[in-house]
């Protein structure tokens, strides 16, 4: 197809007919935001995992893909700093699938939510036929954590960039595995005041175009800057592997330099936060290279519409 | 597999650690519903199509899979009288769906969802491998309509059992073109106090069924009186049609007899209503026949996982 996936959804963002007083985030950020009454809001988001795009059940468990499926709509969450509250899970079923591989699925479920207090309270389960594989979708309510949710699109000029954890590789283990940054996010929302903030699924480059286009400004990363996950390390080009592999979940977000150093000196998470660039008015994206050479930075994550990486 | 939908789906009610006051309705009926704060709850529901179980794409156009998902979730939202707000969905698309399939699709959820002021707020896409068909998952919210929802649970010994609409032979047409019963619902569940409510997703017989397993009580079913679709009449054995073919997405309430008579009496709608049967306390379901013999209902309709019915 001719557009990718943020084109679509733009596409899908212009046909919405959403109020801003009833829908205070509509298409095209982490989480939908549904005013209920005055002082109280929902946030929804949707993710389907699928066997051989998300996972890959020849080297994941099935209480593997049941954790990832929650863990990514938690990370949602935890990208607008936001609390979990429950979710809903519907599941295709490929044939010899029964009731210990649902009780699998359904322990990688409750494990993933119950360390984030996200109760399990309903769902949807077919099976099909012959040489299908398994699907499997999470819908995630959350709400408010006293601040506003984090949006993608308040990225201001002169914002300090920071991710936490390290980044790339995450495809060979960590995908399977990892720790939505829930608490992470809260804490840090109630330390300072971010102005926008992702998870990182598809990618640094990808995620971070996101916000600069959500924000309609630019960005320059430091390429020194960048925590590069062992398991990247490994890899044939380290830094393009942090730069683009996605699947790391881990927050990126910015906050004027004043708060970045606040938030930098009070820090006491066992995660690591790393500034590794500035948002700018220049609308592009750009790297600063280790001989000090700045070059445009290409968005190469992973698009589920046009594939990229490979699990 | 040894289980159905239903005992799994009990066991995953077993297994929940939901409380009455953040959780009201837990697992097991047609959404839960989330206690947010002292005055306001949201419901939820979560249901997936599949190519080849809930539509066939060499029959259905993508539209009607767009608004056959959207639909579905609006039924569910109907089946205990409430009032839908807001949607998401996700899709993975076969090889070959591009941009025209897609907002093809978008047509179909927002003609549904637009219909019943349910707003279509977030998504996801992915395009997977060869051979790969189309699902889609749709989570819907709602809310209470002024009165409590309606559960599955709450029909009383001496319940006047009604349908709304007529039954059997959707599968043929009516399943893809349905019109969700939100509005009778609401009307009905203003006018007089509704005991129990389901919609009929997998067959009158099932349904009914989990309606007397949810509430511990038995039925006896008036066969004469089941109000038989056009398409049912086709078939060879209509009123096998009309208790087992499912898909009617008709709603399937109990009321006192009081109750019963008074709505009967004022009901204006252009959809009507046909009281069928009674609750007994039998913890069976049985069925009348013309010539005064009463049976044991068999519970024949579609069970997602062992299947049962063809599209």
């Amino acid at each position: 197809m001719s557009e990718g996936e943020d084109e679509i959804t733009g596409w899908f963002a212009r046909q919405s007919k959403l109020t801003a007083a009833d829908f205070p985030i509509g298409i095209g950020d982490d989480m939908a935001q549904i005013q209920l009454g005055k002082d109280t809001s929902v946030l929804v988001t949707i993710d389907m995992l699928l066997d051989g795009v998300h996972f890959d059940l020849e080297k994941a468990t099935v209480r593997q893909v049941g954790y990832k499926a929650m863990a990514v709509s938690l990370s949602d969450c935890a990208a607008m700093a936001t609390v979990p509250i429950a979710a809903v899970v519907s599941v295709a079923l490929p044939k010899g699938f029964g009731e210990k591989e649902l009780k699998q699925l359904h322990t990688g479920i409750t494990d993933a939510g119950d360390k984030y207090d996200c109760a399990l309270v309903g769902g949807d389960i077919t099976s099909w036929g012959d040489s299908k594989p398994l699907a499997i979708s999470v819908a995630m309510l959350s709400r408010a954590a006293g601040n506003e949710p984090v949006k993608r699109s308040g990225a201001k000029v002169g914002d300090n960039i920071c991710v936490t954890g390290s980044l790339g590789g995450a495809v060979r283990r960590k995908h399977l595995e990892f720790e939505p940054r829930v608490k992470e996010a809260i804490k840090i929302a109630r330390m300072v005041t971010l102005n926008s903030m992702i998870d990182i699924s598809d990618g640094l480059s990808s995620d971070l175009n996101r916000i600069c286009r959500a924000s309609r400004v630019g960005a320059v990363i430091n390429s020194e800057k960048i925590p590069i996950s062992d398991e990247a390390q490994k890899s044939e080009n380290p830094p393009s592997s942090a730069l683009n592999d996605g699947e790391d979940f881990e927050l990126l977000f910015t906050l004027s330099q004043a708060e970045c150093e606040e938030l930098l000196q009070k820090w006491d998470g066992a995660i690591p936060i790393t500034q590794i660039g500035e948002i700018n008015d220049t609308k592009k994206m750009r790297i600063k290279m280790p001989d000090g050479v700045i070059k445009d930075l290409e968005v190469k994550g992973y698009d589920h519409l046009k594939g990229g990486c490979e699990l």
